[in-house]
């Protein structure tokens, strides 16, 4: 425990199992946690399912630091066990998307469209407490346990706050849920409110993982017209061209800068996306785009990473460099239209899915995900 | 001569004094050149006033290299001397602006409303040369001389593409309509058509020259509620606070990020901009921002300037960083409109204007901005 105060704890209290990050370098440990019960305008949780996402392996490597230990995992779907008083967008036995960025709903970010930098949410990420400064963990040895972004999706059971859950209306599959709350949503967002890609566009994309696979996808439901999909990994050409890339340069084998332009007549692409996280590509996906073109950067970087970016291109060619985090969206209305757009059949989900790991595999989950043999995967409970 | 062909002179063709660049780094010469008379589409213009603009003189010291021999200057007015077959919108004795980025009305860059995009004048920009890749001066040896941006001000008669010109309506003194024609729509339009800012918000500059000015300026029109101008040179402070700043920050004797955190309850400021051109400032105006702030850059750089910008923060905070060239706004609508709102009072010139020069001052001109003396001066004739 490095600080931040646990909640007081009942014999009550449920058993989770969880996967518990003590230290970062070192695997995540599955063990028995105890989870306080939802107090006032709290929800608790059963996990159904949980995305195995890059962003967790930041903080498992270090990159990006958290307090620990902690409980990560921020994509999933799961069921509503039990609410405290005041909460009433919810009930026991409703089905629901946690939301890894909290939001107030009366900040000037909240009102502007722009959830994702709610200070409420921000502060859950970066201390991983709950608003009260506490945690609702606690281990065996009886010490705290952090939450991440409020969720903690790799427990059994998490409780957090109201502002934390969306209800998934219907009688949708919990495991598509899970992948719509965090790359797709992170990825078409991308394209459709940050970038703004119309119809007709050139687009390129800089990583096919998770992330960059729904930037495809964001830019064929748009219908850009070429979509040329980046990876150093030459296996990612299938996924990326069934979710719509029109071209795949395996970036070892060229400079992907002058292959994007032999494909755009000599003038780059009107919208570029770095989905990996490294100034490598972040520079490369800015120099890829024509006059007025925009970048937006997808993929979460080390907390020193720089970009070094041509400045006089940034004024001539009037070019935009800008950062998405969420998908810039507003998960609370768009994960339901997300889902609508899936059953509507312009947003494929199946096609995402690799594979399934049980919560005791996850260290098997994300050293498969290192050596990129995955499009997406899901932590699953029965 | 370094390429470039000159058209065929005939012995009526007017006679010119112009300042001319043979070699980066040298004095410019003023000397006697030929102008041929404007052909079909093309309009003679005796200029009245031209701007002693920061952007000449990084082609003069070989920052923005450009082939030589050339007539710099790039922002100014005049009037109408002869016009060629086929022009339409202007006649002899009409009042002008000369604007340095032609545009041909019917590309996808023009039809955007981004005409500063157009490949017209971007060629015309790069080359040195007109539409038919000749040159319309000859200096007394009877090598071709080049046009800069198509419109060489700094030559008491210039030749130009009727695209590049516009009709100043009405009576208006031709040296305020020459200080509209580059840093006032520079830097106006960074604010209103590039960054968008709203009433109400925080604003910080860096940079208070010319463009700087007339960021200021253009965030006390739009009601901003905290206008923080930063420069090097403490002198500044009166032409800022003059145009509208509500503080000052002399960037030699603190760190003005810092110092604009504190301004601002330590959030940082919802927009930034930078009007100098180098890399130091625009990492300090992007590390100003507040989350979800855009920070603009109005500066000309070195072709090889790369800014570090701090990829974990683009993200994080959902910063944006665009580059904004001519204001973002369309010259030929927007120029009489700038010339409207100073009628109205909105808009103040009298209060740029330090000082004017004759031609054969402009090397002392030139100097003098260097010397960070003069908010803007102007080459005039009688």
């Amino acid at each position: 425990m490095t600080g931040g105060e646990g909640f007081r704890f009942t014999p009550r209290m449920p058993k989770a199992l969880a996967a518990v990050l003590y230290e970062s370098g070192k695997p995540l440990v599955i063990e028995e946690v105890d989870v306080a019960e939802p107090q006032a305008g709290e929800v608790m949780v059963r996990m159904k399912a949980a995305g195995v996402c890059h962003s967790d392996l930041h903080v498992m490597k270090g990159d990006l630091p958290m307090p620990a230990p902690i409980i990560l995992g921020h994509e999933g779907a799961g069921i509503v066990e039990a609410v405290g008083p005041g909460v009433i967008s919810v009930k026991p036995g409703d089905a629901v998307w946690p939301i890894w960025r909290s939001s107030c709903g009366r900040c000037d970010y909240c009102q502007q469209g722009r959830p994702a930098l709610c200070d409420l949410g921000t502060a859950m990420r970066f201390t991983g407490l709950m608003p009260d400064g506490k945690t609702r963990f606690r281990n065996s040895k009886g010490d705290s346990v952090r939450h991440y972004a409020g969720v903690s999706t790799f427990s059994s059971i998490s409780t957090m706050p109201e502002a934390a859950v969306v209800k998934i209306e219907g009688d949708f599959p919990l495991w598509k849920a899970a992948l719509i709350s965090c790359g797709v949503i992170t990825g078409i967002g991308a394209v459709t409110h940050a970038a703004q890609v119309r119809p007709g566009s050139t687009v390129a994309v800089f990583g096919c993982g998770g992330i960059g696979l729904n930037i495809i996808q964001g830019a064929r439901m748009i219908s850009a017209k070429q979509i040329i999909a980046v990876d150093t990994v030459a296996s990612k050409e299938v996924h990326a061209r069934t979710m719509g890339a029109t071209h795949f340069i395996d970036s070892t084998t060229c400079d992907p800068v002058k292959a994007i332009k032999d494909l755009t007549g000599g003038l780059g692409v009107d919208f570029s996306f770095e989905a990996i996280g490294l100034p490598g590509p972040i520079e490369q996906a800015f120099d890829s785009l024509r006059k007025g073109g925009t970048c937006v950067v997808a993929g979460i970087c080390r907390g020193d990473a720089r970009a070094q970016i041509n400045a006089n291109q940034l004024l001539y060619a009037e070019k935009t460099l800008k950062g998405s985090l969420y998908g810039s969206m507003r998960p609370r209305i768009d994960l339901p239209r997300l889902m609508d757009l899936h059953q509507t059949g312009a947003l494929k989900l199946d096609e995402l899915l690799t594979r399934t790991w049980r919560l005791d595999q996850i260290n098997e989950a994300y050293a498969s995900l290192e050596r990129g043999e995955v499009a997406r995967s899901l932590i699953v409970w029965d």
